[in-house]
């Protein structure tokens, strides 16, 4: 494996194959695996599960990383093609990413969407820029639309706690102060619909996902036997149901209009995930790629409750990105 | 040794075993004992001695470490209990610490005091809250009361250096710009009683320590043959002194209120120490746990002359941190 | 070799023969050469390529590293001697360097210029000063008149590629919005003199480098058979020549007066180099130690067309640093 970008570039044979590998590594390590291997990690945008647990998983199988965090402690890296840089950033990212991959084995990059063009965000144009820059393996760390790590982890995280391939799996809408990116969201939804389940996209007028995302998510559950639809009736989503993954993001009716956006979110402050949600729904579990901020997003008494399986989700990141990092680099 | 948090956790015989544990690392390297072994290191204050010492002392022993500073390049966290999260914290250490735990071998955590109120900062109320959330190994990297890592390698030093148990040991204020927190010097007098040592605690009016550390000193002098009082006489305190162990401090009458605090040290700017202090403790060493701000809580000359042992004391954090790790982490 | 602070400091044999370890360490790697070691890393200012690639060339040889960015997760340090620290800096270099020293093998240390007097950045007063406070194993990462990794991968680079022994190698002057220090520039024509090349700067009025800079590369010149020279004559200088090295500098007469900088500079945008200047060098080779401002200093075509050499200049730091830590450390 070269590039670990986008969870549709493989099949569900493979996804299987590397969750398989992710649990093997947690029975048995290799704490020698990736001896002398080298991972470069570059944050334009905050982390916590990945910037540890990827430090983290290098070191578990005897290798190293490094860490680069744009504008902090390093210049400010430009990304746009073309301009005259005579402003705040003293590096493009033309060199930046080709220097950076030149001393590691393997890069891992983290760029979250800009926000104000949709069709710019789908194309992954910042990302894939960064991409075409290097031929050396490439992992993405959350791009605009994507996060194909956490995707894994979430569907070993749902393997792990036996969660029916056929199972229903709700995303739902959750209220933020401010408008968040659709990479989670896009992610979860083609993660779920490739594993085979009945997925169900919450949320209210204005957050649909894009039709390219749901599309993606159709062809996805086409293919694994599971289906894919959309709805604002959070009762009807919710019976029944075996997963609520709960995410924030922003209006994407218009995209990009942090005006418009506030005004579609201003009333929804109900969308708080609290117990009475889950009526319909008794045994069903709770997950979130975190960070969450609790009593906006999701309420106290679900986060610390037994239906939420948030933290099994966060530490599987790591075993998840260790099979990632052996297939990848294990000579 | 599952925990590291406070010194009076441990009999005087434990911790005298583990500074014997400290020199024989130092003399006898072990640079794989820690093989394979991961500490996470969370740094919600600024640090220099902690954060290098305790990364290099990983290293020493064959193991690894990462570090997270909140609000750099990762989530700002939020540590109250309870509220609404719509301000600038993304995340809570709710999910913050626990799913770093899990990723860790072991943690350690420095989170300073708040400082608006006493009995809050001396219950340790944001640091137990995080302590309660994990049940791996940790380390307290200074809390709001308590820096148990410095007051071991100040034991150390004091040992080195053969400064006699039951010597005179004075802990004195000195200026500063403005109000510090109160961790390291109830850290110091009770290492200084539980190492037996005659202590005084020599500071100005409206900066006594709190009964309750004063308190907790005593009981340890009183288990090992020490004695604690405290004065405001400069003269009587250093007459016959063997160490002289500066801090500055924030006033305690009130406490937490930054006016009044500024009206009580602004006529103490002589708090800073100079040569002329040490006339009746001519062999009088000087110690401090650094950062130190030069010629407004100590002058150059006295830094840089014979009786400052300022850097051995910071040397030391490694040895008596690499004995915490080793008996904290080895198989 | 217990520093490694000026290429001056060498004889041109002593670099020659850290070249040649530098290209075995490429083709026979010796992955447990430093194990064991420590290597801290303080940078006063930013940096890409420096961070990483020692960090990585650390790594390769089998030991590890920290980083130390003051004011960033950690104390402001202060510089200045004498002073009363009553503002924002916490701690002073003479506490905080001996102190990261005594926790590791080597250390490395970046701080640039302070660019208001050109007496005391030629004597290098910052750096000397911290350079004083530790016998440890020290290695410059950038001072305010050097950057001798810099130079030594320049030299590698030119040696790769077969640049002759007595090429003409230029190093231009070019815009940026506003003054940056000499450290590349000097370093450049040192190297480039101690080569036995024929070195010409290209500079602009009021943009010459100072004389001592000029006089120290004339005399590695005399005793490497090349020679140094400079001009305004843009045609007159490229015409033959092998190699273009651009740098951006802030203007020599006066130094230090950021208006008269900018008046200085304002005229001169046309200094950012495009194809165009090479109708009498067509073979010639564009150099820049990065980072580069696209379009201000050097136009995209130029960057990306094929006679642009930056990146393998600047993956040229790692094996170059790590000949320079494997003769430092290495048992």
């Amino acid at each position: 494996m070269k590039r670990f970008l986008d969870l549709n570039d493989f099949t569900r044979e493979e996804v299987l194959s590397l969750l398989e590998l992710a649990r093997r590594l947690e029975k048995q390590p290799e704490p020698r695996a990736l001896a002398g291997k080298i991972l470069g990690l570059v944050f334009f945008n905050p982390s916590l599960r990945t910037l540890a647990s990827f430090q983290v998983g290098m070191a578990r199988l005897g290798g190293t990383s490094f860490v680069i965090n744009p504008g902090q402690g390093t210049w400010q890296l430009e990304t746009r093609s073309g301009v005259t840089m005579d402003g705040v950033a003293a590096e493009h990212v033309r060199e930046g990413i080709p220097v950076l991959a030149s001393y590691c084995d393997a890069l891992g990059i983290r760029a979250f969407a800009d926000g104000k063009n949709l069709d710019e965000d789908l194309a992954e144009s910042r990302f894939s820029l960064m991409a075409q820059l290097t031929d050396k393996p490439l992992i993405n760390l959350e791009s605009a639309m994507n996060h194909p790590c956490q995707a894994l982890a979430d569907w070993k995280t749902m393997d792990d706690l036996a969660v029916p391939r056929a199972g229903r799996f709700v995303l739902s809408w959750a209220w933020h102060p401010r408008a968040l990116p659709l990479a989670v969201p896009a992610a979860a939804v083609h993660m779920a619909a490739l594993r085979g389940m009945e997925v169900v996209v919450l949320r209210p007028e204005g957050f649909a996902l894009p039709p390219a995302v749901m599309e993606r998510a159709r062809r996805a559950a086409a293919a694994s036997g599971g289906s894919v639809r959309e709805t604002t009736d959070r009762e009807e989503a919710l019976t029944g149901a075996q997963i609520l993954y709960v995410k924030e993001w922003g209006a994407t009716s218009p995209y990009g209009d942090s005006e418009a956006d506030a005004r579609l979110r201003a009333p929804l402050r109900d969308w708080c995930v609290r117990e009475d949600w889950f009526g319909g729904a008794p045994d069903c579990r709770l997950m979130h790629c975190l960070p969450v901020r609790r009593n906006t997003a999701i309420a106290d008494a679900v986060l610390d409750g037994p239906r939420s399986i948030v933290q099994r989700e966060a530490y599987n990141r790591l075993p998840a990105q260790m099979a990632v990092l052996h297939q990848m680099l294990k000579a």
